[in-house]
């Protein structure tokens, strides 16, 4: 039997809390939202109608139903040593860190009042901040959920905070934490790091800037992205980062090896075939 | 005094030498152009009116104004060899390969009767061949040549030349040959082998395809790129593309060390200056 969310406290009222709360309201939610933001952030949210109204940490997290933390990682690893002192024992903690095993462990070791569940939403936009709150930046996306166990994702309020990533257009994954940051590592902190590196080579060279194509335009977008970010990332996915950068720097140099021979048309195959794979549609 | 171009033959009627044609006549050039290509690929482009005839090699050599090379690089090298005997000494060929060393250097010892000019045009689609054919392909791209000296560029027929190359409404870029393949060895080849080498590790992660997001999709789109075009591209540029890659290598390894540290702010700082650098209109 689900249970019943009717109140959420969203932690962090910016791009991926605050399209939470207008996601949740466009598909059907008519319980009460708060918001635990910066003054300003909580004063647009509210014009703008985003949020019911702005609260405390403490009364938002003795209030709520769902507690869903959308703040950075180091942010959302602070309120995990705050929260469980304040939390009602029905109450669901989720989370939207990008990396996994930290927060979770963090949170196995710190909230024992009531359930957590952590959660990755692979939804992002270049813009940030409650400005480029969406309501439809879910949909179709993927929502990854990393339980310690499969009972997790059973219990009443937890299968409802399912059935609402459904609602929003989501489309929920299970993963295993650590199994989250190794592939992410992969999929989403080693391209990073591949696009930074790129880019930071090109001011060296006196003509790089005028002769350049659309590959190039392709290849430095993920450059563009603001440090802040990343740091967090870094910091709670060291190893796995290591280990995919390893590999990396492994294939680039059997690369520099065979590169005028034939051997590198397999790589090219095979990469070329990995690429399709994550574009079944096309 | 600009020469005059009455005769055209483009060689290798594919995307690239298609396209120029088109162009050429959307452009008001009212000359003949002849094509040499296989008899399949005239027959469609005689049918589309993309040229007015196919013609062997001797016999297009021995008439045109411009000879238009736009094979593959190897192809181009055999041409050169081969065509000394047959052209007009007033007559200019050009070449669209994507490295232009090697190509300059076999110009030079090979092309004595009449005036060699080797070109890069920065134009490309994902689909190829006569099919792709486009005549706005080189509007707003730059069309980079690579003469010797700078009397290379103001001959008659080489003044003519890059004329028609501005009215076909792309941005003439002199290099120097080497300078060239240094440059696009940062900002072409670099990227694809970047590319190719992230999506080939891909295949080895079991849950990688699951869980990924668009930044892994903007990292793989060249790794779909056909081998063919790069196997003389790597051949043609091989120590280039090794330096670059080495570079690459050396600063990724740096990041590894410092991931975690306030020391990869520098780095993003500095890559998404240059990544701006190259977006100067957004």
């Amino acid at each position: 039997m689900p249970g019943s969310i009717e109140t959420v406290a969203i932690f962090g009222v910016g791009l991926i809390g605050g399209s939470f709360a207008l996601a949740l309201r466009k598909a059907g939610f008519e319980g009460r939202i708060v918001g635990v933001s910066s003054p300003a952030t909580i004063d647009r949210a509210v014009e703008w109608k985003i949020i019911d109204a702005g609260a405390a940490e403490a009364e938002a997290a003795s209030t709520a139903d769902l507690i869903y933390l959308a703040e950075p990682i180091h942010r959302i690893l602070e309120r995990l040593s705050n929260l469980n002192r304040s939390v009602r024992p029905e109450a669901l903690i989720t989370d939207v860190g990008s990396t996994k095993s930290t927060i979770v462990e963090r949170a196995s070791r710190e909230i024992d009042r009531c359930q957590f569940l952590g959660g990755h939403p692979l939804a992002g936009k270049e813009r940030r901040g409650i400005e480029a709150a969406d309501a439809d930046l879910f949909a179709g996306r993927k929502y990854v959920l990393t339980p310690r166990s499969s009972a997790d994702t059973s219990t009443p309020m937890a299968a409802c905070f399912i059935d609402w990533i459904g609602k929003i257009g989501a489309i929920p994954v299970l993963a295993d934490p650590e199994e989250h940051d190794r592939a992410v590592a992969y999929t989403s902190h080693l391209p990073q790091l591949a696009s930074t590196a790129l880019a930071a080579l090109l001011p060296e060279k006196g003509r790089t800037i005028d002769i350049s194509g659309p590959a190039l335009l392709d290849m430095t977008r993920l450059a563009l992205s603001p440090f802040e970010t990343w740091h967090d990332i870094f910091t709670t996915n060291k190893p796995a980062i290591q280990q995919a950068l390893s590999n990396y720097i492994r294939t680039l140099q059997a690369f520099s090896v065979m590169l005028d021979s034939q051997r590198m048309r397999e790589q090219f195959e095979r990469a070329a075939a990995a690429a399709k794979r994550l574009r079944p549609d096309d």
